[in-house]
């Protein structure tokens, strides 16, 4: 653990980009980068190391629990400066640190020599080969980084936005008994609004263990858990009496109809999870769910989240902006276009115990950006 | 002509902010910024001037033909550096010098000390009053302009997009006689897609006319002129054999259903351009029309204009620039993210012979971005 944070903090300190084994350590250059353009600081250098991250409480989703993460740690060095990113990849979606390097040795940034053309590099990124949006996410969120330093500016600023006005973000309290959860939601008193994970036969047990404890606000997230449309009605209706705020998948991605026959018939905004990739579902889901949950992860990068968002916010939908279990670098990422989102749930790097960058802060709830250039995560 | 021209190029090469009556001639502080912050650099300080522009042909729609534009040009002075904009006022859409000055003096920027809050100061701005949208692109074009300057890029930049991906100007042949729109045809032989006017008696001689001349892809706007879609359908399958590449605004604006069938069954591209205000009508237009025709005067500037293109491109719509006549200074900042848009319709500044910036330029009928940071306008 210890070698990883060194390295990280001395490459952050890095005045040259100029790859130099000896300082790298054991991160790994694209074949492309290094053979083709060793010593031209204006070429993008792509790197990558990966990393496991340990989650301080095993995490339980409807279907599955596990206690550690798998994520890529990125680099891409311009200039004499350094763009930090990382693909997280939680198993259920079907990456890892195999197919992540497959995909970042296929990478060759040396064909652009403008940082600064994110459409062009991100759409020959999404080119290179379908799906793995996590390794995508890691090369996009390392770019973005990269380009707010050479702004000199952090993205909230670039994007417009009011840091201050970022949501609170919710704090997950994962599937327990009802003691556990009790003690989960003491723990979790400087969050201003929980978020539970339904679809268990004990959902109604889980939100009166919560509700014994406190009258926070709450958001449900049934994970595709709820099969039968007017059971999943009637649960709404008296989540809502609960104090729920919204309902996050609540039905099968493939319940296409039954959800649609949902979102118009119950009293709280539903958001699509699963049923969402990238910018082209939004069209799918208009009119089927009320918002959506983007994910750097899911999307494959900052570049379409925030495309996603507006997308959404013109068709008249909610933004909520998730995370996966993530080190700071793709959390921090993702929680500067957090004025454009009406919920946030941005715990991914409160849920582990070996982060490798120091970013965005939770304090009282509130989710506090770091105002230096880029993303603004500095390796720990 | 000579003194505002000579009151231009001298505000853009004043050094301060700080307004100093005798340089800026009769340009005209807002009263709050002027009263309140006079002598603080660091306070933006809104200024503007009416001047009419003077078309070089007659005008003519469908429904009405003029000789001028008023426009409204604006400053916004921050921190030493000079942000330019620019409302128009095509009488048809029932704004003007007073109602632009009223909007104006309303503005109070002094509450923000931080340009780089567009979303806040933007949401401000529409929040002043209804309606009044060139009034709010002239605020919101000279605040992009300012903070592309502070960020020290161009927008397109800032927008990560590639500048010789701008679409190939369509050049407008108004319409005339036959033999008129032969001259004008040959006149636009610098141009490589050219724009008719439709919705009069004489459409099929107009499209003859200009057949017997090139074979130039053209576009048609019809500016709401047909009333039966049966026969819009019949036109616009002869169009299509004619090299016509998509059809514009072709029936009313409350003909919905209609121009819904008419998207459905043509084949050709339908592009609502009356029909669109703002990022809110998206959601409206969507199933309606294939496409939307974005210009700044329409909806309250570059920000709702980005956010619209994005959110058509998300719903699988297609996206065209369009203009009014306008000085250099609103049609560059269009043009920035043209990279964003199948369609440019930038021929805006090239109608009028009394021009006051200098910004993009059209070489051999592409559109070529000024590399300066903002949107790279100098006055002239």
């Amino acid at each position: 653990m210890k070698n990883r944070r060194d390295f990280l903090k001395t490459a952050g300190l890095m005045s040259s980009s100029v790859i130099i084994p000896s300082v790298l350590g054991s991160c790994i250059n694209t074949e492309e980068s290094s053979s083709k353009n060793s010593g031209n600081s204006k070429v993008m250098q792509l790197s990558y190391k990966p990393y496991e991250l340990e989650l301080t409480h095993v995490f339980t989703l409807a279907g599955s629990s596990r206690r550690t993460t798998p994520v890529m740690l990125t680099q891409i060095h311009f200039d004499g400066l350094v763009g930090y990113g990382e693909a997280s990849m939680p198993p259920y979606l079907g990456e890892s640190h195999l197919t992540v390097e497959a995909f970042l040795k296929k990478v060759d940034l040396s064909q652009f020599n403008d940082p600064f053309q994110l459409e062009d590099i991100i759409e020959y990124i999404d080119g290179i080969a379908p799906g793995n949006y996590a390794a995508k996410a890691a090369v996009d969120i390392a770019l973005h980084d990269l380009v707010g330093k050479l702004l000199n500016q952090p993205w909230y600023k670039i994007w417009g936005l009011n840091p201050d006005k970022v949501p609170d973000t919710s704090f997950t309290i994962g599937i327990d008994t009802p003691d556990v959860v009790k003690m989960k939601t003491r723990e979790a008193a400087p969050y201003n609004i929980l978020k539970i994970k339904l679809g268990h036969d004990t959902d109604r047990e889980m939100v009166k263990a919560i509700r014994g404890i406190t009258d926070k606000p709450l958001c449900v997230d049934v994970n595709q858990g709820w099969k039968d449309k007017e059971k999943a009605l009637d649960m709404i209706y008296w989540l809502e009496e609960q104090g729920v705020v919204f309902v996050e998948q609540p039905m099968p991605v493939d319940a296409v109809d039954d959800m649609a026959w949902l979102t118009a018939n119950c009293p709280l905004p539903t958001i699509a999870d699963e049923a969402l990739q990238g910018p082209a579902d939004i069209k799918k889901l208009y009119g089927v769910y009320d918002g959506i949950n983007i994910k750097l992860m899911k999307c494959g990068g900052m570049r379409a989240a925030h495309k996603m968002a507006n997308s959404a916010i013109g068709m008249g939908m909610e933004v909520m902006l998730g995370c996966m279990t993530e080190t700071s670098c793709a959390v921090t990422a993702m929680a500067h276009m957090g004025h454009l989102a009406r919920w946030a749930d941005l715990d991914g790097n409160l849920l582990i115990n070996n982060d490798v960058f120091d970013g965005v802060k939770v304090i009282d709830g509130k989710v506090i950006l770091p105002d230096k250039p880029g993303i603004g995560v500095v390796p720990v």
